[in-house]
């Protein structure tokens, strides 16, 4: 969980990066950034920053935000009913990301958060910069991880639902709650 | 059709435009915007450029460049086999579109192409500032207009089949000819 001040903090710092980035957003769109801590309660380690521009039926278009060394959880997005699973496009808008496949072990440059060996079983490294992109087929699992800099990306996708991903991670709530203290 | 040459100089021109507008583009994706004059000869007046990030069968993310007092003609995307047709998001990045849709005549801040009063019929006018969204239902006719400065906006839709989008206009062939001079 978080407090509401927290998240708070971490959408303004989320909008000054999207902004910084040369990604226009108003103000609006800032106060609904999604503030996602899955759960975990140590949203600096793993956690992100969402900011949804179009939802539909059929597609979702986000900007996702990565603070300094922060690194989402591997997961995948699975069939839901007719729908083989979300189909996603990430390409990087400003700052470096490692990203996580499936593939040959080429682990070098990021890092396994502390003691959850477990939980980050893609190994194979893509070294993202921006105007880089990936198509990630529905299911593969990945996940990510920004470096010092922190990060700033598009997520072209069918459409999100983002409460059905599963995850490595059993201890992981999608959800997260926001509490008053 | 327009000259290899014409096409060259209109690629330059929205490449920069793309860029003023805090898109970051390769040189190798300014190189593949297509400059579409859609058969009529007068690029200027008639026409858009398209850098397409992401085209997969499921969706396609494009941004639109339109020259000062460019206008896209009207059109609309029809069904494809079991597909409603393609459902499209526009985003505004930068300048001012005069976007026009089915509804009340409220027709004011555009122009209609010199002699061309049968070829524009929709009449609804939003006007769209940077960070205005429209969301286009599938088969839903429109036509665009950039204002002085022209504009750049981000198209995010289900995939794209611009060859088989359907035209008010009898005289238009989706695809340009380039020639060599």
């Amino acid at each position: 969980m978080i407090t509401r001040e927290q998240k708070k903090a971490a959408q303004k710092r989320a909008a000054a990066m999207i902004r910084q980035a040369g990604i226009s957003t108003t103000d609006a769109e800032a106060d609904r950034i999604e503030v996602a801590d899955f759960g975990l309660n140590n949203l600096d380690r793993e956690g992100v920053q969402v900011l949804t521009l179009v939802q539909t039926e059929r597609i979702s278009i986000k900007v996702l935000v990565m603070f300094p060394n922060q690194t989402e959880p591997e997961h995948w997005h699975p069939p839901v009913g007719g729908d083989p699973g979300k189909e996603e496009t990430i390409r990087v808008i400003a700052g470096t990301v490692y990203f996580y496949v499936s593939g040959e072990d080429t682990f070098e440059q990021g890092f396994i958060v502390d003691g959850k060996d477990g939980c980050y079983t893609m190994r194979s490294e893509l070294v993202m910069k921006p105007c880089d992109q990936l198509t990630l087929a529905p299911g593969e699992k990945h996940w990510f991880q920004a470096r010092d800099e922190g990060a700033v990306m598009y997520s072209f996708s069918t459409i999100a639902r983002d409460a059905l991903d599963q995850f490595t991670d059993p201890n992981i709530e999608r959800i997260t709650k926001v509490v008053d203290e």
